[in-house]
């Protein structure tokens, strides 16, 4: 993995080289992805212009035998925010890509013509073509279309529709073990990015590439061992996740208060049981469905599933937490039929499900359609993938949306919509949101686990003490394990279990000849905040932007009747290390 | 006009209180309006939310016998820009608020329920009433449904369906002599905040007001006799604007090569003689209508217009310079009856005319209709005023426009659109839509005067040196202006004619009884964007968004082949006095 493949879409067509990693030997995934959009892309660029570029990075541990290190992270330039975004997805892109040499490929330049290209990666090269039978067509469909050339060693990284596009509201899809395009670098529209570029698909051959091998192999695979059973034998990683995926989180927010519903208006959603992970679990299991099951090979904690119909045809992969709200909950649908069908539709068309829900959610207080009306959700979905001109205003995301219809109550931070958990009743969730240099993400510091989960501590969700070096903490750890291409889930056993955490670092170190202390870990997630933050400040922000939505204080949030009380100054404290 | 009049449309119903200046004493126009702002709106508020105020101020010789001193401004922070906003209008209103003693008229708290009210303002007092018929009428429905209340001694002040819908692109309407709402406070989407009020009308009835009487009413007559003469012999405000009105720079601008021309693709435009100000003024006379006509009373610029159809029927105001050429050129449309039939159903709906001719550039540009297609562009602008899908995207603005359809091609800084002088031809424009607080905006700091017109000195157009030298003073001076209620065009003559200047600052000392001399008229402008920038940087702006897009300083312009070339670090010199 110490190549760079560069892919250059100006000219009459697209060309490209490969290089060394130069200045960025020792980065992966978001370290690299961010390093790279910092020293390369102009902060005052247009997202959608020549100068932003898209990088695809596997993470520091992608394409060894380590489990769990199959995710693959997307940066640029954010259409939806204008911040730097890393989006990461899992999938068996990471893999393939890291074990066939590349630590990312970036797409640059300006592209002429409206031409759409696919890039055929494999150990044989690269080669680049102009394809125009692939305008407009899915997700699913370029994945029927080229299942024969990826899914039986390789993966396919793809946009849809949305992405081609250039939504704001756009995903990259990544295909998971049985080359679904189920996996998707979600937030922040890194799909328009791509489709900027006049990329739509990127098939990914692995057909005679090797594992990567460690500099000492011993060490690398004890310590792979002890990762493993600490994740195995931790609760939630060991137990939660398999027998039930994200989804087990529905009936734990809601009765914490937290659940956000009717687009934030209350914090429990009375229908929650109903489209709960046990629910759910309960149905795929008794229709030949599958509620355990792993994003990519290697997974140990196989917190995905899928999702079949009554008759045990396959519908989508099983809905995770967050698009179960998203589209469940916050839009008032209780019905787990309907919520896979928009799943699927957003994978399908390649759009976020969690800006896409809380999009719905308000379409719906602009009274474009009833709360719980899921079939007018669907046709609403349907609208963006054929881009329709009300398609183009959902497809750009909550924050237009809200603006389009003239509303202030839009859940968004830096334009992105806030994911499942209301930050007045989750508030290191709230410091997250307002904080990250992503936007709203609840991934980019999940305080979720101290606040309720009564994991890596504990702290009271409802009360402002506490919840800024919350967040700190574990928006540095965060970056760090989103550069290792370690999904994120580990941390749950690694802020737990000292052991694992330290086995952790041993692959590392295994990995590449290093000696980097726990410490050298915490640095390294500073330095991806910094190179982000140092991005965004150039871009325009501020400390202004810093902050949740004023109605966030003005209205209390049921059953606790809570507002978001951190105050400003707090709030800024929180890089501050 | 001691008096501010305070509408809270908090509670079940609104209500109002009327109180004195307090610490705003002495100030008027945009002096008022920005203080207000930057004083009472938490500058991280929504602008849609209840804690935004649209603030609506005569300046401060409105009311008094000086010329031409009917302009009203409109203050709030802006649903467009998202940072403070100054829009000013023509019209009779400024002049009868003012005799009915009103500094300002502040809307202000939260809205309860959608009912839509009527404000009417008269020497008896203040009344408010819901008034459900006029739901979406748009403005000359307005005017004819309350022409017996107001035509005769008074002014309507209104929001078309555009504000009543909130979009992003409304105006605030003003009716001018012959109680048609033509003249409008128009950028940034002021009726958006009228529109989040409640407030569909303001009926302000004159009858048995006086007119405002100086301190020193001797020397105030000389001084308006001086400023008069004044404004009649500079040639700009004595013969070509009464004569042909602004279009007349159709020629002049497009013959400097700064004509922006389908969607600043070119700064020539083939076509422009035929909307040309000479052949428009040549139409309307021949047809019956008049180029030469007051917005206001009391105007002897007389710079407005009656644009007749064939058969010598009303269609609306003669269009403006900035709106024949966005409409017109910048949309390669080059028949003076269509774009009147545009500027009619902006006025209409309550649309800025730069914004929603800037908006359907970026619509052809997408694709959505061809250049030069005028009934397609009437078509989307019924869109707009209907509020259909469609019409919400293109209601939202320019930048919101490109947003939804993907495009980098926005002409816009600080999400407005640029007006009618390409930046990379007119460089001290440039300057000032980079840099001045309200967005991209001509009036800001008018350099095509010194660049093209060669009044107040003269700067080459097309070279970066003195711009920001010369946007810096503009935008001092025209902050000073617009505080005082004059019309911005009385500048040609204040800049080019010492004795002129000398004489707005005698009436000004004469009226409230000040020795002010020139060097505090400066004061004055600086304070006031002093408390705009304050503002704004609370708001979370930075030099990063005093910036063009970066297209136009990688794209040349014809037929200079010119880019924007004033480098970021001159532009962060602007502001430094």
């Amino acid at each position: 993995m110490d190549k760079i493949l560069r892919i250059d879409v100006s000219g009459a067509r697209p060309s490209f080289k490969e290089e060394g990693l130069g200045e960025y030997a020792g980065l992966g995934g978001r370290a690299l992805t961010s390093a790279v959009v910092n020293a390369e892309v102009p902060a005052d660029c247009h997202p959608l212009g020549p100068e932003n570029k898209l990088v695809i990075a596997p993470g520091m541990l992608s394409g060894t035998a380590a489990v769990n290190s199959g995710r693959l992270s997307v940066g640029c330039k954010s259409p939806l925010t204008g911040g730097i975004k890393e989006a990461n997805a899992g999938g068996q892109a990471a893999q393939v890509l890291a074990k066939l040499g590349y630590a990312a490929v970036i797409l640059e330049g300006e592209r002429s013509g409206d031409d759409l290209y696919v890039v055929r990666i494999s150990k044989d090269g690269v080669k680049i073509e102009a394809d125009s039978s692939v305008r407009m067509l899915t997700n699913y469909q370029l994945a029927e279309k080229f299942k024969d050339e990826y899914s039986k060693n390789g993966s396919m990284i793809s946009i849809g529709t949305a992405g081609e596009m250039r939504m704001a509201n756009s995903t990259v899809a990544v295909t998971d073990p049985e080359g679904r395009p189920t996996r998707h670098a979600g937030r922040g529209g890194v799909g328009a990015v791509m489709g900027s570029k006049g990329i739509k698909t990127i098939l990914v051959d692995g057909a005679g590439a090797k594992m990567l091998q460690p500099k000492d192999p011993e060490k690398f695979k004890a310590a792979n061992k002890v990762f493993t059973e600490g994740l195995q034998k931790h609760p939630v990683t060991g137990q939660g996740l398999p027998t039930y995926g994200t989804n087990i989180l529905t009936n734990v927010v809601n009765e914490a208060g937290a659940y956000p519903s009717y687009n934030f208006k209350t914090g429990r959603y009375k229908d929650a049981a109903k489209i709960s992970g046990e629910a759910q679990a309960e149905l795929e299991t008794k229709r030949g469905g599958n509620p355990t099951h792993g994003c990519h090979r290697g997974c140990v904690m196989r917190c995905s599933g899928v999702f079949v119909d009554k008759d045990g045809n396959y519908v989508t992969k099983q809905p995770e937490y967050e698009t179960v709200w998203s589209h469940g909950g916050n839009c008032g649908i209780c019905d787990l039929d309907e919520i896979a069908r928009l799943d699927f539709l957003d994978d399908d068309y390649g759009l976020d499900t969690i800006e896409m829900g809380a999009t719905i959610g308000v379409a719906m207080e602009a009274g474009l359609l009833e709360f719980g009306d899921a079939q007018k959700a669907i046709d609403l979905v349907h609208e963006v993938g054929k881009g329709t001109p009300l398609g183009r205003i959902l497809g750009s995301g909550t924050g237009a949306t809200a603006k389009a219809f003239g509303l202030e109550r839009a859940p968004v931070v830096k334009n992105q919509a806030m994911p499942a958990y209301d930050p007045r009743a989750v508030k290191g969730v709230g410091v997250t949101y307002a904080t990250t240099p992503m936007g709203a993400d609840h991934t980019a510091g999940y305080a979720v686990t101290a606040n309720i989960l009564k994991v890596g501590g504990e702290v009271d969700p409802l009360k402002a003490e506490g919840q800024v070096d919350l967040s700190r903490n574990l928006q540095i750890a965060t970056a760090a394990v989103d550069a290792t291409g370690m999904c994120l889930f580990v941390a749950f056993a690694v802020l737990d279990q000292p052991e694992t955490f330290q086995a952790l670092i041993d692959m590392l170190n295994a990995m590449y000849g290093l000696e980097l202390t726990a410490d050298d870990v915490s640095e390294l997630g500073k330095s991806i905040l910094k190179n982000e933050r140092d991005f965004n400040a150039r871009a325009g922000f501020t400390a202004a932007h810093d902050r949740l939505p004023r109605y966030f204080r003005r209205e209390a949030l049921e059953p606790h009747n809570v507002t978001f009380d951190i105050s400003d100054d707090e709030l800024d404290t929180v890089f501050n290390w």
